[in-house]
């Protein structure tokens, strides 16, 4: 009883079972916290617990983890530091792994507890490419702890493909568990994805796990998702509607349906998605044309963020013409 | 200069050409305008005009062609009637194809005109897969009189694998110009895309030009548009925003963004969504959890477009319970 048994036109088997094979991880408090600056209630984070847990979501990404000193507590919600206190308020006994996302040069390494001592299982590092040395060594720190361990490294769109290479060779031998493909910019199509997972796949082996990060500026973080999961991919990244970063991220409900596996429920997230909704009127992550415009010209969403809160968000055309003189420029 | 020189991780040469032979055909004015009763000033319509024929458009379709008595003028708009004297005031010189839509049983064979006699170039007839007696028959007529033809078998997704054989068998030998693979209810993935294009283009042989109408109920309508661009497609059906029926089709701005093709202009359609983008808060189409069960379940989008008209809008676990248990005893 999948999707091929609704959509009738095309024979069975037609779709392979990689789908089933897929850990899903939610990052709506973490990557959605983008958009309100983590001001979630702990009431509505339970809630968001809860319901991942009774849905089955493998993995619950709830935050950063921050050391003191970087960010005033009075304009940043709770969940940019996960204090053990904040999340042990928030989550009871689950099989659903917590996670927290690690900025380069944004955590203490000497204060990290083993996470035999904390709330968080998961610790997912998130680098750019030329901040490797750093990023390995949080991954040292957080493996000697007894974390499972993601590198998510970040704006892949904008390296040569050597660069891609050379940061894929240094991961195959770091003891990383899981490596996600992220598309920060919301550049990359289908086509893109297929090469480049394969290329993971193919550095990493068999004992990495392979997953994608995909955002919406152009309408293709769920697509960009299911080429990835063509290809057998071993986790995807999702958000409650989608909520994330500029454009949003692939949308949770979305995947869920699509992966039709009975070990998910999607009902408990449809009823996230009714009280994340309103979010959405009101912080506008989504498809909107300022989120396109950066997505096609590979840039970080900040420049398409700013025009969005400004009552001329949809005036477009100089933006556009604005960009491409300075990329032209630039590539002269 | 294409997408290759922005997202630079991936080799030169990963995309075929295949992009650059798609002609594009607007449908926002007939396709939007299920959303708003077909409401669009003649000042609005002419601007539209104006701008997709500056963008280098291919074929405009304006709206539909109906026999009088079936609908009152005072609540739908003239896009919906197609009378010669609107369609002049609103077109001028201009090697963009002029489009209107047929229906089945809402046209009068005998009070057609001769194409060369009319603003119109082409016709579009869209006809379930039970109708194609009728639809073979306005299609002789339509051919008699000099227009382009265009057959969009609606709700393809509902149909039986050889159901899809018969009328495509049928249309092979009919005469008409153009099908087009129309995913009525956004229910449709890329691998059903790819499956059915190929499947079109094998039926239909190298004299019929093969495209894509797509709906976004499950975020997919751009990315199907480009799973049948991959497969070498014709053309491709989009509109302004993505606005239209539910929730929409693949965007225009995006497609063309995309298509990387010197002779398509972006920038007049970017000042077109400028104008939309309004539009698209009042009447919400777009992505809504309400068109995605809908899609998921492979049904009409009615029932979501009614549920998008109240405040529950997005209150739907009921909604998706309920849709399962109905298909659940349909399939006993």
């Amino acid at each position: 009883m999948g999707l091929d048994y609704r959509v009738k036109c095309c024979p069975d088997g037609l779709v392979t079972d990689r789908r089933r094979r897929i850990r899903v991880l939610d990052c709506t408090i973490r990557d959605g916290g983008i958009c309100n600056d983590w001001d979630f209630s702990p009431d509505q984070v339970r809630r968001t617990f809860d319901s991942l847990s009774e849905a089955g979501i493998d993995y619950m990404e709830i935050g950063y983890l921050t050391k003191d000193g970087l960010f005033d507590p009075a304009k940043v919600g709770p969940w940019k530091f996960c204090r053990e206190d904040d999340l042990r308020a928030v989550i009871s006994e689950t099989d659903m792994r917590i996670a927290a996302m690690v900025d380069i040069g944004r955590i203490d390494l000497k204060a990290m507890r083993p996470a035999s001592d904390s709330a968080l299982d998961v610790l997912r590092i998130a680098t750019y490419a030329h901040q490797m040395d750093e990023a390995l060594e949080i991954l040292d720190r957080a493996l000697e702890l007894g974390y499972e361990t993601f590198m998510n490294v970040m704006a892949v769109s904008t390296l040569e493909p050597k660069a891609v290479d050379e940061f894929l060779k240094r991961l195959a031998v770091s003891g990383v568990h899981n490596v996600a493909l992220v598309d920060s910019f919301g550049a990359l199509f289908p086509y893109h994805v297929r090469y480049l997972i394969r290329k993971y796949q193919n550095y990493l082996g068999s004992e990495i796990g392979v997953g994608v990060h995909c955002h919406n500026n152009q309408q293709q973080a769920f697509a960009n998702s299911i080429a990835a999961i063509d290809e057998g991919v071993d986790f995807v990244d999702a958000t409650i509607h989608g909520m994330g970063r500029g454009a949003g991220n692939c949308p949770l409900e979305l995947l869920l349906l699509y992966l039709d596996n009975p070990k998910y429920k999607v009902e408990p997230i449809l009823d996230l998605v009714d009280e994340y909704a309103g979010l959405r009127d009101e912080l506008r992550w989504g498809y909107h044309l300022p989120y396109a415009i950066t997505g096609h010209y590979n840039l970080h969403p900040k420049t398409a963020i700013d025009r969005m809160a400004t009552p001329e968000r949809y005036q477009c055309r100089e933006l556009f013409e604005r960009l491409s003189k300075r990329l032209d420029e630039a590539a002269k």
